[in-house]
């Protein structure tokens, strides 16, 4: 399992008239989330952009427990619990500075060779800079 | 059950760096489609909230099966197949110009009332609009 | 001069905390103006792009007289008064519901082929259709 | 003169599908940058708001020079040239890795009392902590 935790602020840009953030912005703080996180690795999505893969997501599933509010400094735990293969899963744990869970998210997302279109395999320097979280005992 | 069509064009602000529509927009093309969908009830959204109901999304899930492209005209179906208790749930089809289905989504919705900020029943005038499409045979 | 008019409706997802459009968001309204204005002429934005042309914009000006509120159905005069050359000028007027002049905005756009990255004069197709517009009296 | 410096990573979603980030997303950060410059001072814009004073947006100018690109860490650097009336503007340049100037903005903000909808001065306290930033010598 890989553990990984940051924090992003809430933007006025994030917030709807109901005085929360609009409900289509966690996905950007789960991006942001799971950026951070594979930057930790080593590989930065940017890189696998760079080599020619890229991540689109397939699956989203969220549920908004509490509300996030304006200029709250949120935390984002996020966990890959299982080994990518030719998908990775990322959940993702929200919250506020009260630290009350607000949000629990799951994203899956598939590795794309962006010459082909088609699904591929992580590469190779990307698996190993991963793998070490997942050492088997 | 409850079923409207309406239609929206990806803009360019929509649209990511992969060439696709950025996931976390789906959720405002789900709130245009449910919000016209309301609107076609004779009760639109904004006349719930002058009523003191809002209705903040409790559950949001998506599953993403072909890009939307910059300028398509995507049309949304979206379903309400069961009547409104304390919560109404939107099923949401999405298809490309080619009538490909793209993507599809479902978001749980609470009445809320907005001076006690507890869940609470619909308004008889949005249940009675809204039952006639239920209407037993 | 050329002028169009087309509407749009502000989205939830515009609003923010303050109950008003969120003043990032105009710019969206605008590209949504021209891109519909250019679709007018026969030419859409996105067959500029597939000629090998994109509009980078270079300079935005906005100013916010009145605040456009949630579900309001906005008119946006937008105006090309100069024939373009290697730049094209966009002004646009947003009126409320009531008729009010709520917001005036200005977009500069560069004409740039895509495979060199340097400005470029717009497609001979693209100036024969615009120019129909300026016919000199 | 007040200046302040700070640093916002351009997000996918950021992103369009020219490779750049979005012309109408600049906007969100010259809000970030001018938040986190307020915080600064002592005074934060929540704390503003709580004090019954909000701040839209009158007037916002960009000039785009270069595209800011997917993952890189822009510098904004920002400015408040004039002491606060009961208008306040702040400009902004904007760097990238490269230390190449990518961006200049200028937004223009007036002092609203939430209660009355009309222009106003700004609090004592937020004065007091600005204008030691303006020391006459």
């Amino acid at each position: 399992m890989f553990e990984y935790k940051n924090q992003i602020r809430v933007r006025y840009a994030d917030t709807d008239q109901m005085g929360y953030m609009y409900y289509g912005n966690y996905a950007t703080f789960y991006e942001v989330a799971r950026t951070e996180m594979l930057r930790h690795t080593g590989i930065s999505y940017k890189e696998l952009e760079g080599m020619g893969i890229m991540l689109p997501v397939v699956e989203l599933k969220s549920r908004f427990i509490k509300p996030a509010l304006y200029d709250e400094l949120i935390t984002v735990k996020t966990v890959i619990s299982e080994k990518p293969t030719l998908k990775i899963s990322f959940e993702y744990s929200l919250y506020n500075e009260k630290e009350e869970l607000i949000n629990t998210g799951n994203t899956i997302l598939v590795f794309v060779n962006m010459k082909t279109g088609r699904p591929c395999h992580p590469p190779t320097v990307f698996l190993e800079k991963i793998s070490s979280y997942f050492k088997s005992t």
